[in-house]
Order: structure tokens, then sequence, then C-alpha cells
């Protein structure tokens, strides 16, 4: 019950030879009491998302393992996708899930790319919240370059990686770290006007001037005619669902329009949803952690 | 990931001698994989309520345990409290968690029913949704007489135990059924007329004509002077959190006051609050079962 629970979404640079995919899934599956809770490949991409979770030592190892193996299957000299990579492994982010702390995850994060580095032999950059400088928090700066740009990067004093130098001739680099869950939750508009809708998203995302770890553009979904605001929430225990939900709201009440409804593309983590309702019911005192039955199974 | 979860839910008739109490948890505790989440005693009622949870076959083999300990540990002929009680073990109630049907819980609650009679050699009712005839659905009906009227009510034949003849002479007979989450929940009002929660309790209670599984009274507050519908959800699919608060938001209005705030006791399963989030946030074609992140997890 107060076991601590971990989740680890590694992305690997292989979405079309599923029998690659299959011994990479069966890599992180072999560690006791890991659970891989999804995994999904992309042909155009190249590139398949596996999901898993469990205690801080299982995730480690399963992740050591998932970069073992495929450091063995998968040769970034021959791959191809639309996806930007630079690893074999490309990206490695942990997330608490239950009984982590922040300061607790990153270390999960640097432990796991000191073994990456150690035990499978990729240099790892570390980045967001397990980032050792602000020019390395931002996953896009990171990987810029991509696996091809990494006989020059690594030359670059500043981008010398974590742990272990240069990088695997056919594995490149491994870019691990420890992030938020994140959330992509879209709002559909009652009107068929994208301006309403853009003006919207430009309101509440953080980059305009809006809240904090909230991303959001505004879009025309043609096959309704309907305007959304379409909203990645990458740390929802910093602006809720439900604050944005309220902004967005009265925003579009100022237009002349209504939320029609709302979209949850995902998963979401049960205490996302659950805040909401907290708030909608105006519960007071609640305790989350005891008074939630399933936190009690988990 | 699909494993069946079952909470039950005993009440044993013992509240003053924690020795007793210990051994009963233990025995529940006895059984691999069942976790007791929680066991609370109370002296005036000179009874306990224990808490666990498992697989269909640990927590019915639990219960077994449970009765046989409580019938070798508890005598009913020494007994006195103020709540009702009429077995060692007085009610012993199943609850579907997860993946768990309702025909299964019943079934549950019926194999349990008779394992408790063939192995612990207590006579047992079936009650609520296990009951086998109408006059046995409530648990009040059923425990009318308490121990001392079993000998006068076991020999008439509209009360026969469902399993087993008689009463055993110092444990009675226990109570077994299948049931639903009980969730308490108070709303309180920014007023302290105490008459306007009790009218809006009238509306809302089934047995005054308002919503099904839900029963109301309308309280005094004291302390704080404020005005408190108190509310027992016996089945919060048929009848949700947010379907009452939205109607005594309504009423409230209508008294020219407003809902303060509400409160909620103990334990709620996530899906009663997550089905508030998915109504107040209008989140369309959710899937409770895959989109909720910990689903994946229990």
């Amino acid at each position: 019950m107060t076991d601590k629970l971990v989740e680890c979404v590694p992305n690997i640079s292989e979405g079309r030879n599923l029998a690659v995919v299959a011994e990479c899934v069966n890599a992180v599956a072999s560690v006791d009491g890991v659970k891989v809770l999804h995994f999904t490949s992309d042909y155009d991409h190249n590139r398949s998302v596996i999901t898993f979770a469990g205690s801080p030592e299982g995730v480690t190892e399963a992740a050591v393992r998932l970069c073992k193996k495929a450091s063995e299957l998968i040769d970034l000299t021959k791959h191809s996708g639309e996806h930007p990579r630079m690893g074999a492994v490309d990206v490695c982010p942990f997330i608490a899930v239950k009984n982590v702390s922040a300061d607790e995850i990153v270390e999960i994060a640097k432990t796991a790319g000191r073994r990456i580095y150690e035990e499978a032999g990729i240099p790892v950059y570390l980045y967001e919240k397990a980032s050792t400088a602000s020019h390395r928090q931002n996953l896009a700066d990171v990987r810029r370059g991509q696996f091809e740009g990494l006989p020059e990067k690594t030359k670059q004093p500043e981008w010398q990686p974590d742990f272990g130098n240069g990088y695997h001739e056919t594995a490149g680099i491994t870019i691990v770290g420890a992030r938020e869950f994140l959330i992509a939750f879209n709002i559909e508009l009652d009107t068929d006007d994208v301006e309403i809708a853009k003006k919207i998203a430009k309101t509440i995302r953080f980059s305009s001037g809006g809240y904090p770890c909230v991303k959001a553009l505004g879009l025309m979904l043609h096959e309704t005619n309907t305007a959304q605001v379409s909203i990645n929430f990458t740390d929802y225990k910093t602006t809720s669902l439900y604050t944005v939900v309220d902004k967005v709201r009265g925003e579009a009440e100022k237009y002349g329009t209504t939320v029609k409804c709302t979209e949850l593309i995902g998963l979401s983590p049960m205490k996302a949803l659950i805040d909401c309702a907290e708030h909608y019911l105006k519960i007071k005192d609640f305790d989350y952690n005891n008074q939630v039955f399933e936190n009690h199974l988990l």
C-alpha cells in the first residue's frame, strides 16, 4: 500500500520491424514486477512507444535491459523516419506515479542514466527535471542535430554527455529524464469559427503568457465543422484541468459561444480527474491518498 | 490487469477486547493475496468493522477463516452493545471492485455463505442482492429480533437460514450479502436554518420519492451553526454524486441559500469521483477502464 510506483515511457527508433519491437518489449517484461501497460508503433515515424510501470528498482532494471537489447537490434546508421531521433532508445522519461517525490524521480532517472552507460555502453544526456544545465532541459534542444549530428555535437564542451563520452556508433545517445505525466486534452467549442479557438489557445498557453505547463493550439475539426482548443498539460499538478476548462468556458462566453464538450486523448492519472471532482463538488478537507479506495490497493 | 477484485466489509460483535479484534483481523490477513485495508472498533457499539480486498477466492477464504475464529472467541450470550447484532460475525457484505459482474458478486456471497456454514458451522442468512426472497433483502428486517430472538425466529418457516438450520449457540447467525460500495457524503448549506436541510433531504431521498439508492437526513451542525444534508449513496452507479449535488444546489437556490461545501466521510471508489469529473468537464466518449492510468495497475 505504501509501495513506490514509477512509470517509464521509452521511445525506441523502430516502428516497422515488429519482431524487433516485440523483442524490446520482452526485454522490459522480463523484469519481475514490471508491468508493460501499453505499446504502440508508428510506421511513418519508424518509432515505438512502450509504457511500463513498477518499483523504482524494477523500472530502472527494465530500462537498462531495454537499452542493451535495442542497441543489439537497432542500427541508427540505417534508420530513417519522420520523427527526430538520436538513439536506438531515443528518449526514456521516468514519471512518479505514487509515493515517489520530485527529488526521488530525478535520482531514479540519474541512476538509470548511469547504468545505461555503464551496463549497456550507451552514452546518456539527462533532460527536463533531471537535466544538469538549463540548456539541456528542453528535449528538442538536446535532440537537435539528431543521430547524424552526434560526431559534431559531442565535440562541443556544452554538449558532453552526462554519462559516457562521445556516442555509440550504431545506438547513438539515449536521452533520459524525469517529467510529469503528460495529459492530452481537447476542448470543443460550439462554433465553426477557428479564430475564436486560436484566440482562446493564446490566452491559456504559457508561451503567450497563460498558465504554466499548458501548451495549446486552436484547430478546426473539419469533419464536424467545429473549432477546437487542443491542449497538452505537461504538469497537471501545477495547472489543473479544471482551471483551464473554467477559463476556456469564460473566454468562450466572451466570444458568444460555449464549450460543447471535451475529450481526453490517451491516459490520465486518476488524480488529475479526481482533483476536478474535488473542485466541482467543493469537497472540503479531502484526503486523496486515504479517501480514494483504490489508493489502498496500488 | 484483468484480475478480479472484491472488497469485503464484515462487522464483528466485539469492539472492546482489542486482542480478540486483532486475532480476527489476523485470521483475515493470513490469506495470501488478501489485503486488510482498514479496521475500526467502537466501544459503545461493541462492534468492529474490518475492510479487506482481494481475489474472489481469497476474500471468500478470508471470510470463512474470520467466521471460524470469531465463533471461537466471541460469545453472543455474553455480548451487549448499542448496535443491533445477530452473529459473532454479524454481517458480511461483498462488494465488486473490478472485473466482477453483478451476478458474480452474488455468486461469491452465496459461495461464502455455504462455506461459512459447512466449514465454520454457522448458519447463514443471505441479504440484499444475494437474498433469496424479497422479505430478506433489507438488513434491518433480517436482523430483527437480534441474537436473542433467534430461537423464535428460526422456528418460522419464512425465516429458515439459507444455509444450515437453527443457529449457532454462541455465534448466532451470520448475515452474508452482496451490495454496492456505500458512500457517506454530506452537503453543507450556507444557512443556519435546519428546516431547509430537512426539506431538501426529503426531496432527494428515495423513501420520500426522490432518487433511488439515496438516503438523506437534514441535520444541524451546532459547532459551526450550519445546516447540513447528510447522505448515504447505497449505489453510486444508480444515482451519482453529481446528480444529487446539482439537485441540492438547485433546491438551495429556491430557498435563497447555496451549497457552501461538501464532505466525503471515509472512502469512495475512484469511479464515483471520476464520474463527477467526466460530468462536470463534459468529457465525451470517455473510456474509464482504459483511459485512467491506475486502472492498468489494479
